[in-house]
């Protein structure tokens, strides 16, 4: 037995790894609650950051992914997404997943936003970025993904997370942040025009 | 042995449920990628739905409530934010997070958005409401919370979510989605004024 330890306000009197696979950790910890009442905490952690691109092409237009996500059963448009293990560079898994997902490849990036994805039960963190010069080239899922492609411009692109039709997290956070960021005159000329033009 | 069923592209060969708390339950599925190749899933299923307020005062102040996240063992300024079960109406629900976390009963109510919070690994979803015609009562944390508030006007919180002062996901898309419907002139008037006047 080790002494318990403190996270914040809370006492850990215990912790045990109840599940693991190649993508989350689920710790299940016994604490004390800060008003002395005993209780359980269990925390999915995450080996992977989240990475979101928003690529915006020289005519405007930005590549939606489309893929059934098996969690909620359901298909969803996104913007490319993916994650890196936490040791690798955001930026250099937000390219990778740009490739593999889209074929493009981008010469100018922006890191737009960092947060934290779901913090009452999981420690993932996501990270997005604009990136534009873009140059087509072969995409590459990996073999547990099932992708289509669509494009649309950044006002349609907005609608849809104002409208219900874009459910996903990072997608509405890197979108809503673009468009808030480009009108306050915050992003590279370059991109604000791309994102303004539509 | 049942018979493996569809989930998208993907076939389910078998589930097992690996760990099960009040909160979420951790279901491994064996699984046949589209590609054909065998792969597993681990999903994080939640028993509740996050709710989220965006509360205006009449003078403008919204309040914050900051508390420590056990899960990434870091303090948080939030929106007054909790969870409700599936089953229970999400406005049930955030009233019932609003009063506990700040003491405010509000009488006017209006949707924001929905979304999914973490889908590559969780089928966590949130709602997210404005609430104004606010009325002072006493709050009443859980017992698990310690909690502090602090209030801001609505363009000090988007700056916060701006910066990267606040980092929580469903704090980020309410206050996003509501400038940006308040500036479309998509919110109720009344509220519009509030957020807007700042």
């Amino acid at each position: 037995m080790s002494e318990p330890w403190r996270v914040g306000p809370w006492q850990v009197r215990s912790t045990r790894i109840a599940y693991e696979n190649a993508w989350i950790t689920l710790s299940h910890h016994e604490v004390t609650h800060p008003n002395g009442a005993p209780g359980i905490y269990g925390v999915v952690g995450f080996r992977n950051r989240a990475v979101g691109v928003l690529p915006i092409r020289d005519d405007g237009l930005i590549p939606l992914v489309g893929q059934h996500r098996f969690p909620l059963d359901r298909f969803s448009w996104e913007l490319p997404e993916g994650g890196g293990p936490l040791d690798e560079a955001p930026l250099a898994a937000a390219r990778r997943e740009l490739s593999e997902e889209t074929g493009y490849t981008a010469h100018h990036w922006h890191e737009l936003m960092a947060f934290d994805v779901s913090n009452s039960v999981t420690d993932e963190t996501a990270v997005g970025f604009l990136a534009w010069g873009l140059k087509p080239g072969r995409a590459a899922p990996e073999d547990s993904e099932e992708l289509k492609v669509n494009y649309v411009d950044f006002p349609q692109l907005l609608s849809m997370c104002l409208d219900g039709t874009i459910r996903d997290s990072l997608t509405l956070v890197m979108t809503l942040t673009a468009g808030q960021r480009a009108q306050r005159g915050e992003l590279p000329p370059a991109v604000s025009r791309l994102i303004e033009a539509g």
